[in-house]
């Protein structure tokens, strides 16, 4: 099995696989200042719910290296500002906030121990977090493909891959694990515009582990469904409410009710740091909008009117009762959801 | 109003906007063959199953035009050959037949006339077909504007409009006469991957026109849907079964599908000429297959790994039960429909 590492640390710095050349280049990039990581989770350098909560604790790690406090205090005030600053990337995945406040609480409680001390700890738990959700992925792999008809045509959305977490994927995960049992006939990819993250991540994934798909334009998975042609859907999550409504990328509440119309199971992958508990439902999640110029461009080439106003939400919500399962790492949890 | 004209006659050629350059620049271009024609529907330069039918019909006048028969029998040898390879370019849209089958008649009908009479007779059948479709979407746009809430927010696919007729169009014909009467709040535009005819022609044709309207990408629409801001879903159609079943561009259906479970009411607008009274049901529309690079590439920008295969019907399939009413040029029509 190649191995997908889109966040690791080198020595003295985070190296991130730059996603948005993928898949025409393999480019990674160096990471010393926290500003810098936020900017890369900004612009998509490396996406993904878990992934970015990794990298955000990497961020931490950093500015407690870059940081010239030389008491507890000064310290906690320049690792406030970073935290902030990391949390201002993105508002809908709630891994972000997670790890951040992991973090920020490993410092506060290191109040006794030496300025030193304290930037190791953090970096400690930047990698702490990197190795429990390469781990959360590798468990609820394995739960999930026992929910895996052997022949299975899965339709996934997105990328909840390798890429978008610590390695291995939640959705992707999933597929993969069923994959090693011989339960894969396809995979079909939706392109997921605006970004292409299915075009342009999941397929490439698909293709590096030789795993058996088919691209297709968002527009055309329910006339796949109508076909037949799938046993079920899995997507990932970028955060999950109490009563288990799920906010994740634009398209995945139209595929929940595409499959109910069609009678297939929509699954959720995700480990438990994508479940925000003081969200009561999904309607309480704050959902991303991206920039109009991801809608009225095709690549570099404007394809709309620039006078034509552009609705760019980055996620939706599907509601929990259209969610068949939500598989985690710690077992595959059946609805009512109460988290 | 400003006058758009995809298709149009001039002394003795044919002129035709080049759609693929849209929005980026107006540009027309001159046919004097039947096979520039055939090549201009291949490629899209005109599409939209009315403006195709239109334009295969001025290719049959071009091929009388073209041909040195000077017997009746050999003028009808060259009108089949150059029927034959207007039908070969895409097989989903009726009216393309249709319009063939029409010239041809008149040709067949006129054998005990000059070749010069019937030449003349094959330019006067397009002249009458354009004309046709042009007072047929005014109809169909009469109609279908009253059907239309005050107010009314509209969602629409692809593009059914002044671009994919003779001009006005079949959906956003329906969407022009109703803004002429000032009922429409807002026309949401599917940009409509992979060949984005929702940005690059609908979003211009609503500049152009002056009618309120926001870009979303397909995925998006659902979510729309959801937060209770769409009152209508209107679409055009490439055929149209006897039992009422619609084939129209790929993702039609989804809609369906969604407005259905939004309890939003779903339309189709459409001339005569797009009703396939010879196929029982949508199971036994010809569904064209587009190449594999429309969908792996995102403009000049490839997107997918080149390995990665690829589905790309261009059109799909909804069945009657999700179509609320079918808005013709003879009035609207509502299930159960038996043409």
């Amino acid at each position: 099995m190649t191995v997908i590492e889109p966040v690791r640390w080198s020595g003295d710095h985070l190296v991130l696989l730059d996603q948005t050349r993928l898949p025409r280049e393999e480019t990674s990039r160096e990471y010393r200042k926290w500003e810098d990581v936020a900017e890369a989770i900004r612009t998509l350098v490396v996406r993904g719910a878990p992934a970015i909560g990794v990298s955000a604790a990497f961020g931490m790690a950093l500015a407690a290296r870059e940081s010239r406090a030389e008491t507890i205090d000064d310290l906690l005030t320049d690792l406030d500002a970073a935290s902030k600053g990391l949390a201002a990337t993105r508002p809908t995945a709630v891994n972000l906030f997670w790890a951040l406040d992991r973090v920020r609480r490993v410092a506060e409680a290191a109040r006794d121990q030496s300025v030193a001390d304290i930037r190791q700890r953090l970096l400690s738990e930047a990698h702490a977090i990197l190795d429990e959700d390469l781990a959360a992925n590798r468990a609820l792999g394995d739960h999930g493909a026992m929910l895996v008809p052997s022949h299975a045509r899965i339709l996934t959305h997105c990328n909840a891959g390798a890429l978008a977490t610590a390695g291995y994927g939640t959705a992707l995960g999933v597929i993969r694990a069923a994959h090693e049992r011989g339960k894969v006939a396809l995979v079909w990819v939706d392109e997921t515009r605006p970004v292409m993250q299915g075009s342009r991540l999941t397929a490439w994934e698909m293709v590096v582990e030789g795993i058996p798909h088919r691209l297709i334009p968002d527009v055309a998975a329910g006339s796949v469904m109508a076909r037949g042609e799938v046993d079920m859907v899995i997507t990932g999550a970028d955060r999950i409410a109490a009563n288990g409504d799920t906010a994740n990328k634009i398209g995945t509440y139209s595929l929940a009710v595409l499959a109910a119309h069609h009678r297939v199971p929509f699954y959720v992958a995700a480990p438990f740091s994508t479940i925000d508990p003081s969200l009561a439902s999904g309607a309480q999640i704050p959902i991303e909008e991206r920039d109009a110029a991801e809608v009225r461009r095709v690549g570099a080439q404007q394809t709309a009117p620039s006078a034509s106003p552009v609705f760019n939400p980055a996620f939706d919500v599907t509601p929990a009762r259209l969610i068949a399962a939500i598989i985690t790492e710690r077992g595959v949890v059946r609805p009512p959801y109460r988290f």
